[in-house]
């Protein structure tokens, strides 16, 4: 059989595009992040408009946030070498994940999965040695508040073009079952989290019992795709055409709190 | 200070697009999932394209393959009683899932976490009742096979078109420590769905250390936001322009081997 032809007038149900911008310059400590996206757009070709969403790589925030800490100038609680010993990683990062953590999830030779001070669990709080700087001892640490950081950013660009964007922060994080990692929201603002479908109905007109979708770590995954984990150099992208409701969600929404969680 | 203006030769670093399908009929027992597609396909204005990939609800593969029970012919083994009473769900319910299932993870009232036969682990082993049909007492398992139905759909596209396109089965899943539900690969045929990148140096040209990142379910979680999960009816996701290198990989790569999971 062969494939049925296109009509003139055919169009799919929904679309969205998804584009990682080009033209970012490597990021310095204090640069701004708004003025970098505004930057990246431009060398695009793109001119934001309403519903854009704008995703970040969490680690050009933190650099421009002065967020690098030099390993040679932190030292090892006892604890913290104790639990280095058992996950076989450097007494002075696991002082900074320790620091950055407010409990200890699992651990193991190799893997320190915790609490970020967020709430957030990952491994080794976020904090990060790759892309970093060519200096081997530069590690980088999550933003203070990767919520007000999306605000921020959301301000500027609104202030810039008067364009009340979407703004969402992510990182790659693995996570439980799984192998890989995937993008997921660590900040955001100016679009909703988590998504309650709860009283919808389904195409039967029956309700939906409990579903609440995690939108924006979905956003995230999807924009992840574009940044790329290694030299790619692409920290923005840029995603148009979803339809959300109005919402100014925070990724706080998005964590389980720990007296309901059963991994932990 | 104004927005800059976007230069005729910029353009993106990257793009990608992604198209829920318009004219996809309600599914039918016994319906040829790539035979929808490929009306979805032209009612939507799409020919296959080499590198494109056809993302799959996994509720529409498993009605065409018949897997709806009725749960008046379920006979609840006395397990099932004692696990249901403790979880609060229908024993024929229950029944079925400790059937599916190789061990239960987690469970307490309304939560009941297993490991899939497929070792996905999942609530309820993914059987799932909303948007089944009319009838209150028919319920959907999965398919019994996910890759292998993502391997008979990609056979099917590639007699009918001549293009091997990647094919993706996914659900919406909960997850540890997050709430939210995000789109998962349950199924794969024709593309990685693990990208190793161990080995890839980073932007400073440092190898990077262990970072394998999950392609396919970033695919999933992409799709994911236009197939809805209440009554959109749009199950079938065009994903168009991702650069991946060729690899026919299964949705079991992404499974993390019972033995290091630190979460069951």
């Amino acid at each position: 059989m062969a494939s049925p032809a296109a009509k003139p007038s055919a169009k799919p149900a929904a679309e969205l595009s998804i584009s990682a911008l080009a033209g970012i310059p490597l990021v310095q400590p204090g640069d701004n992040v708004a003025d970098l996206i505004l930057q990246g757009l431009a060398a695009s070709g793109f001119a934001l408009r309403r519903g854009d969403i704008v995703v970040v790589a969490q680690k050009i925030v933190s650099k421009a946030e002065r967020r690098v800490v030099d390993l040679r100038e932190v030292t090892p609680s006892a604890r913290a070498q104790t639990v280095a010993a058992e996950v076989d990683k450097d007494p002075r990062l696991v002082e900074l994940i320790l620091r950055e953590s407010t409990e200890v999830v699992r651990h193991r030779k190799n893997v320190l999965v915790v609490a970020h001070r967020s709430g957030i669990v990952l491994a080794n709080a976020g904090i990060d040695a790759s892309n970093v700087s060519a200096d081997e001892h530069r590690v980088l640490l999550l933003p203070e508040d990767c919520n007000r950081s999306c605000r921020e950013i959301r301000a500027r660009l609104a202030k810039d073009t008067g364009i009340e964007a979407g703004v969402l922060m992510i990182d790659s994080l693995g996570r439980a079952w799984r192998n890989g990692t995937v993008g997921v929201a660590l900040g955001a603002a100016g679009l909703p989290t988590l998504l309650d479908l709860r009283g919808t109905p389904d195409l039967f007109g029956r309700e939906l019992r409990s579903t609440e979708v995690g939108i924006a770590d979905e956003i995230a995954a999807a924009a992840s795709m574009l940044m790329g984990q290694a030299g790619e150099g692409t920290p923005v992208v840029l995603l148009r055409g979803l339809t959300l409701p109005v919402a100014d969600g925070s990724a706080d929404d998005l964590i389980r709190p720990r007296e309901i969680d059963l991994f932990r």
